[in-house]
């Protein structure tokens, strides 16, 4: 009998959630583990059997499952290694996918988060039937999964998709967590929208409701939550972030020519407001040609199964 | 026996130059007509069949030829069109594979000509062995082919890869050919070369051999004469230039993680003098995972044969 499902597993720098999915794309079970609890790899790799033996044992054992996907901060999809990721707590070179298929007996796949969002949009999300498109994840910081002719893009070392760190701002942009400046990722991610937000509350002397809060802790969602009321200011804030992604997008479309960009991540949750000014600077800085062709669209994936079903996506084609 | 030729086809908007090539990527024979002289599209393939038969017939007739690739302006990989080509005397949508197929007995394979010199470089140049590589081509234009796990990338529509219309400059950036403004190719093409030089020389007072010359018709051959010389506005003309080129590759290279960016056409001849400020620009960019590691080189195919060669190159696929 064809074994029926997939382990997708998520690990973050905080949390490791891992799933049971089957072909349709359910999480029909679930768990976790702290990723930060584990110093040493050999630890969490108990820790991880342990709990996913309990949850696999609960829909018919390890021979109903076809193989293990994780999507892991600076995973490599070529080598299946972790490679010097600043915030997991193992240091250097972690063979993660060799440990895997080892302690389950089962073969494994890794990528990196952005990737694993992409592979779960065309497998069960917005971009089932497309092969060529682009995942932009929106949250701590800005990630990229692109693909093209149906499959991930690694390139040369495995790395591919760094869409984050390409150049919003050439001159005088905002430092970015990788060394560099003027990023999209300090534009757009949380922290960049923050950022943007403490800048044009700062400079303008207008009347919002942002000005009651602590300047330096406004999260998206505040701002969401002005806009909703009319705020100006807090709408300017979506405006000028939108115009930062939109800009890069007509970059990015020239370079492969998706079917569609697909943007997920908390941003999305600000719906129009940032929407509308990410479509306008697109069509306004794209080539005549793609004009009004490319789609824009948010994942249509619940975000807390999102990751893991991205991760388990990779475990079909083992 | 096996068919021991291809046919490459380098259609330009003044000539079209084509020839016989064996699979070591020898040109053994050639030939061109002028494409303007042709009104309509069946007088040009008539006159094509005419000229063409004459070199094949030299190398052994028809039936040693396995298939014709052509490097056409706005032409459509996946349907095999040329399509609204501003350049060319056909307006509209020309089946273009199609008729050469249907002229010449032989299947027929078409792309635009950053694609067909791609294809080249893999086949024949600087990129053989290699799977993931961007071609800049800089010319009139700036094109590019970008290269992905052996592939040449072509994307949702057949048009991907026009990396010359990504913006350089986002604010007040120069008006571009295509009706957008900043794009690459209005600084690192011929025509941007030139207006670099002209924007340089009429800004400073500094001494420059360049001011002898007529301001309006200073060539990249001008520039690089004088730099050749010891000129400090030629060779600052060349270090502005090279910023805005590497300052893009670093995004290129964010996006698809290439073993190599390869450069062909006319502003290469400037050796050192461009490639020195583009490598200083484009390790100053990149994110530091890749700092050192992308190799950036001149094409080494033979100028008058590489469009010939990379057109043929198509052919083999067939």
């Amino acid at each position: 009998m064809e074994k029926p499902y997939v382990i997708g597993i998520d690990m973050g720098g905080t949390n490791t959630v891992f799933g049971v999915v089957d072909a349709r794309g359910h999480v029909i079970a679930r768990s976790s583990i702290k990723t930060q609890q584990y110093p040493e790899i050999n630890g969490y790799i108990d820790a991880l059997h342990e709990e996913m033996m309990k949850i696999i044992d609960s829909v018919g054992g390890i021979e109903t499952i076809r193989g293990i996907g994780a999507g892991v901060p600076d995973g490599n999809y070529y080598t299946g290694n972790i490679e010097f990721a600043p915030n997991l707590p193992w240091k250097g070179v972690v063979p993660f996918a060799q440990l895997l298929t080892d302690k389950f007996g089962v073969p494994a796949s890794i990528t990196n988060d952005a990737n694993a969002a992409a592979m779960g949009e065309m497998t069960y999300g917005a971009a089932r039937g497309m092969k060529n498109f682009i995942m932009i994840t929106l949250g701590t910081g800005v990630g990229s999964g692109i693909v093209i002719d149906g499959k991930v893009v690694y390139g040369h070392d495995g790395f591919a998709g760094e869409l984050g760190h390409t150049t919003a701002v050439r001159h005088n942009g905002r430092p970015c967590g990788c060394g560099k400046y003027g990023c999209l990722e300090a534009y757009a991610s949380a922290t960049g929208v923050a950022r943007t937000a403490k800048e044009i509350i700062s400079t303008t002397t207008q009347d919002t409701l942002l000005r009651k809060l602590d300047i330096d802790n406004i999260t998206s969602k505040d701002v969401y939550d002005a806009a909703v009321e009319g705020d100006k200011v807090a709408i300017e804030i979506f405006n000028t972030t939108g115009r930062y992604l939109g800009e890069k997008f007509a970059d990015f479309i020239a370079f492969s020519a998706p079917e569609a960009i697909i943007m997920f991540g908390g941003l999305t949750k600000a719906g129009d407001f940032i929407m509308k000014p990410v479509r306008e600077a697109m069509e306004a800085n794209v080539l005549p040609h793609w004009k009004g062709k490319v789609k824009l669209l948010f994942s249509d994936l619940k975000e807390s199964d999102a990751a893991v079903l991205g991760a388990s996506a990779l475990a079909w084609e083992l």
